[in-house]
């Protein structure tokens, strides 16, 4: 059979190639190897299951006084002990998200190695929070120190090598050259992965509503699904998973936004507003109804796993109550760059240590697509919403630092409330490539009139966690202790408060 | 009487003048108005009563299994509701920290207010973590949001206005002298506070043993107890302490090291490495015997709280052991810096989001006194050990990115495995005063060879929180969820991971 | 005699008071002490008059070579020995920079010390080009050391105590009050040259044309010439500086814009392209003739200087004709701020160095008033292109580094030729006041493919050089130069070659 | 002939490919093209004679009157057009600096394209302030506007593609794998030009002092001249020189130290405080002769230039009266990195300003060998005084802001007068590799206790320009200033005062 035109979707071979370097420890394969010994904890060839007790507090406010109940809830997880065979589906595939993932994924799973100025360079999974970090297990029975394990050894979890790639892009340029036109890995890996990246062929057809993206992204739209039925374009969607899944053998399909940022949709009643307002407004094919909400909702409808990678209002309240009617999962509002982490990090330790930020002022600027598209200014409205929230709750739960709002007679706040001026400007520089600058200052209050200023030059040449974030809280810490003892909880192990089982979609 | 010519421990007097400008939220009073409704807590007019289920974890290592035992652990916790009163003897009371800690309080205490070019300005303990952080109390139960509470309503709580103060210093110009000399707070607020900072006299003679503090600061040393004898010194301390207490009609001190970093001393068998070791070296007035230590063991055997705020090895093996003998609290290690507190956040959130610190690279400079005390080699160790020490635990928590140390014939480790390459420097630049400038660098491998750096300049005219860290664990986090963890267990309340119940002294 | 109510343009009296503290150095009043021997150069009692010769070269340019021919022109220059007695007319003289230069020049008129946390002040004119910087003179004849004058000293120069202050403003905040208001000087500092202050009562009433400064302006505007008759307007600033001149009995008057950035007037022929129809333009209240253009009108029509310290194009076409029509120093395009000259300084170097800025992002942010009419999309343009054309010349002048613009069929540059990109941002931030913050990174190619990052942060708590730049030459180098070359000129000595012949080896 | 084991010094072929792609414009061959027509300025086939007039100035300062006086000198300048041909021999050919320049020039020669992630690069000389700088030639006869022509072209010059490439290194690694570990030039360039470096062979021996340099350096050095007599070694050098010269038939060879920074060597009279001393120390091998002023020595003696591109005092009283003894040509105090350059703009823009610098802190950190070496104490004070010195002539020259240092009974100062504080630290953090990290702070005053903080983070990937600075002006501007006076006048042109006063308005 001759190479399709259209291929996207193919897998690479396996590599017919014993390396001789060894493999990174973030790419090497261990079995799953903890055994709980608890009467909570069951483990037979198929699952693992476990009875966890959440335990939370509820608190009554009466007249300055705060009446504390402690809340107990009992629950049971079970893990398939099995890895699923996984697909992962890019919707922007040949953009730098995706093809630098794509190109990353490839060299691990043929471990090619390459050669820069400062030696032999080794594939890796540094900067995934399962492959690169560890959680804190216990402590050793005989030494009484803490053991650690890599987050993805506490339950039996899909190797990224393993994700079978495919994806569409409204440009037809075909992976090795997307890659290429990315300038985001050095020369030498390139080289050696194209013919890799060459086998995932040119991206399937994608959704293109101009009115969405940034005027400027045109010139790269050839490579569209034609008309304008929205309708048709969900089906279109719908059969594009199933072909996916069906031709690939997989057990589940992850269908992941890694292109452009969209503008916001307006939130209309009777349009988006209800899963079922959704579902029509789709059929009529109203035109707020954005593409990322389309792969949303085509996502939820063939029961696979959504995550969106951009800041946009995907989500929009239609498409969580469709998710939910589904009990489909969808998750992340943005791949979060470097900067916007770091943020949220930094305003919780100032917050955290009862310094008073005064002032943030962050300063962007990047010469990819991606900047691009965001110098335009309904699509840099939606980063921009997206990194200003970022410390609207660490000033909501400190009210020492920040005036609350004032009330209205109907109980309801007047405005935010006392707050750090902060500013967001992202501009698009060419001449420094896909090699992004963030730079922020943090101006604050310390005692008795006292100042700091804390300045941030951060440079880096490729990111992208694909880990989204969550759209509740925007603590890092919070967030990554929630992720701990879920896990945990799989096991039947307790040990978290930041667990917050009651505010989660399942 | 006569004002005395030696009256430090002296308490200025209650205002006479009710301000019209309000009162800070971080300095505000507020009553203790937090109630448990649970069997499990009961509140008495004395005391609040709680029993506490600690739940942690045990793992046998066995040929790479992990073979894991949940554990529980109960505890009950007894809090007085009524606070003491509480008094604050700084050593080295006459330096930067001792003195605008000082005028701080007194300035909240009579409500000074004072102008500067922007505007009025109102005394307040921003940057406390006590009075102007919240902790996450639990869920409302009517919005479902969270209630967050100021930390130092958690439970009773001495309020910092309420400390009586004293303390020693090797330099006799009083009180507000020291304060002009510090050039840390604004000239009209130095104005205003000084005629209470002349009540404050000048300080108690301090011990001074030229070994253990750089040459530069023989000139400031007028006011030293005579004598070489150790046993005196501490003699003589341990007087103050009762004295101070007596006059002042205290329940309790505490005894607070702010001053200079005295260098490391040696652990030499036979003299500091026990309890009994260490009283009799101080007999013998052994060289090795620092001022510090002579302190703690003067507050351990008074039965006074000790807390060290400045880097050395104060707490020898003999201190500690000495401390457990007679339940004694004991704790600190360096009143931490805005640098090595935001290296400690930062240097987590990397290694926490799988990135690979590769250098480190700190600079500071500073001209008040503290950094010409640390211009000296001896002195600057101990702090560049201190600034090390808080990347360690990190790395060595995640041996994916950075290699473990081999292991000799014993088992033992050969040295300290991969590690980022750290640069601590610290500079004596005059010109700059007490403005203390932090610069650091992170350049950090994210994947595929890729690189970021992370540049910070940090500038701060006057930091110095007086919750000093522990000496077990670096992270700032966990050191605050531990504190939010002990201080809920206080009130029967559970929630937290990071507890760490076995490892703490009591 | 009663107050006035408007009193602007009185003169403090002299201090009655001689202060024990000594004048600084760049406040110190010296005697002109420089002789020249030549016969070039002749003094006499009134005058110093010098011959000049003013060597250049020309070049023709033909297939590619370059036939250079040296010019010679010679000059007579005539100095007056007896110093005019000044005025200096401030427009905006309420602002940020007017009241900051009155309150300035009052403390060094009166000697005023005042206290800050670092100890006692003295007024000073650092960072005056012309009172705190030097010129090299000559060689010493017996030690062949380099002679350094202070700019002030070559030749007889106003001392700025000596000005006689006054001006407009379209707020009519008494002077004492816009001081504190600008929140620039330390607080001690004002709280003593207030007194003085209030003597230059408040603002004369001045022009207001909505259209030309940002709408958040209006709330200021309460001292306004009535009317819509720009004729009428231009009539009474002359006679304001009139009368300015008579009341104080001046020789001069330098009439100064010190106000907020107006947009950029459109250039149409018939309305602003000639000096009369700029004038006519005037007489018809034309809408294009903004507020500057009228002061400068004024100004050359009273045969008096005009500088211009905002970026606007307040010297339209017919401006300059009519200047030089009427003889009239005119001058000025922006008081550059320290960003601004620093990237004239860092472009040059750079590019003198034979390296290539690729990109130049220039970030700033600030919160006084300045930064709250600059947040108009109008006002901002102006600064824009003021703060991007810096480095236009450094570019034009180096065809090895960046291309030359291409001609179309007429000879004519197509557009202006490879070109750095270049990001200028300036954001309002009221938190940080009016400390400035100017962040820049530049972005350079070194050789055969190397980088060069540098990145600046620069805080400014108070700046404004009351010298403002030429409109020919953006390097501050050449126009250091030309000033010391002219100044030199006028005692007949020729330039500075920095060759220095004479102490070489050969 | 086999390839000699010991080749260094031999030619690489010409390239035989012609590559389509452009010549960078400043790699570019071009014909000298400059006419003078002028009385002053002969152009023969041989030679271009100018006559040249020097203006200068003294001074005679009497009772603090400064009595000037023009003074007049003329020249006779002679420049032969046909270039020479050239040798450059370094000492330190296989280090970094070394290395890089051979391999720079190779590409350039054979003008080697390469691939990396941004594209194709083509090789240049960007950086080089001779082929990648222009002057201003003069004002275009037709247009009025500025003629400017790369600084390569106002005279005949060598072009660095035709330097003849050889030298001496103490480690006996050949050129191509020199290059490889010196890890500075991209891998697909490296490559490429290997083959070409393989032609250079290895280093000849070279001479190594232990003591002059680092203790870490002694694992490279196995390629030294053997012996312990230091006339033994002048005798090698200067034969290697006159080798080097007959083989390639060369007319000129300059010698190049590039190796790493020595220390200092003690200035002792009758050892090196004359040149018969110096070459009488020699022949008695004195301890305190050192490599560099070994070769400087052999090169003088040899009637060859020398230029010194490190810190250390090379150039003893001795060596100095040996080269004007000689008439030979001798140069050059460090290769300025671009920290160092930074600084000497920056301070002097400051100063120029009238700004008050009050301190200036500067830390860098890199990880190749040159920083392996400077982390020894004794060569780390070379780099720190030659660092350190940058901005004290700019002090020296404004007494405004820097009080002059007080004279003791014999008119002689006591000290060096007040000075910004003035911090340098290097650290060596080989995790950055040649990637060099340059921080710097400027503290300075402005007006009346106003300050500002300027912060620069530099990085740079691979510096070092190929002009070495003078000994006498630190002054950047001045530096440039004087060379283009200089090659102004061997074309019988005189000064650019920047005057331009044929641009001006009266």
């Amino acid at each position: 059979m001759a190479a399709p035109t259209v291929s996207s979707g193919y897998n690479t071979p396996d590599s017919q190639l014993e390396s001789v370097v060894p493999v990174h420890p973030t790419a090497a394969r261990r079995e799953h190897a903890i055994a709980v010994q608890s009467e909570n904890t069951s483990f037979t060839d198929e699952h693992i299951t476990a009875k966890f007790v959440n335990r939370g507090t509820t608190v009554v406010v009466d007249n300055g006084k705060y009446i504390v109940t402690p809340t107990i809830e009992e629950y049971e997880f079970q893990t398939e002990r099995k890895v699923s065979k996984t697909g992962l589906m890019m919707i922007g595939i040949g953009g730098n998200n995706g093809s630098t993932l794509s190109a990353t994924i490839l060299a691990n799973r043929h471990q090619i190695t390459w050669n820069t100025k400062n030696g032999l360079e080794t594939p890796n999974y540094i900067g995934s929070l399962l492959r690169a970090s560890t959680f804190r297990l216990g402590i050793d029975s005989t030494t009484g120190k803490d053991i650690h394990v890599p987050v993805s050894e506490l339950l039996p979890m899909v190797h990224p090598n393993d994700l079978v790639l495919g994806g569409w892009d409204i440009s037809a340029v075909p992976m090795e050259k997307a890659m290429t036109r990315s300038k985001v890995l050095d020369y030498d890996l390139q080289r050696q992965v194209a013919p890799y990246m060459a086998l995932l062929g040119k991206p399937l057809p994608s959704i293109y509503y101009p009115d969405f993206i940034a005027a400027n992204q045109e010139a790269r739209a050839d490579n569209v699904i034609p008309g304008q039925d929205k309708q048709a374009h969900l089906e279109h969607i719908r059969a594009d998973i199933r072909k996916f899944k069906q031709d690939n053998e997989l057990d589940r399909v992850i269908v992941f936004w890694t292109a452009n940022t969209e503008r916001f949709a307006d939130i209309i009643p009777g349009v988006n507003d209800t899963a079922d307002n959704l579902l029509n407004a789709i059929k009529t094919s109203h035109e707020e109804v954005s593409p990322s909400t389309i792969f949303a909702v085509a996502a939820i409808l063939e029961g696979e796993p959504f995550v969106n990678g951009a800041p946009q209002n995907t989500f929009v309240p239609g498409a969580i109550e469709l998710a939910e009617r589904e009990k489909s999962f969808i998750g992340g509002d943005d791949l979060k760059s470097g900067q916007t982490k770091l943020k949220s990090v930094l305003a919780e330790f100032l917050v955290n240590a009862g310094i008073k930020p005064l002032s943030i002022a962050s300063y962007n600027h990047l010469g990819n697509n991606d900047g691009h598209n965001l110098s335009a200014e309904r699509q840099f409205r939606s980063k921009e919403i997206s990194k200003s929230s970022v410390v609207d709750d660490m000033v909501a739960a400190n009210r020492l630092l920040f005036k609350a709002p004032e009330l209205n007679e109907k109980g309801s706040p007047k405005d935010k409330g006392e707050h750090p001026d902060h500013v967001v400007v992202i501009k698009y520089v060419p001449a420094v490539g896909d090699s992004k600058r963030a730079i922020d200052e943090y101006f604050s209050e310390i005692f008795c009139g006292g100042r700091s200023v804390i300045n941030i030059f951060n440079e880096c040449e490729a990111d992208g966690s694909f880990v989204a974030g969550t759209e509740v809280i925007n603590s890092l810490n919070r967030q990554r202790n929630a992720l701990e003892a879920f896990l945990k909880a799989c096991l039947g192990l307790e040990g978290s408060s930041d667990l917050l089982l009651e505010t989660r979609l399942w």
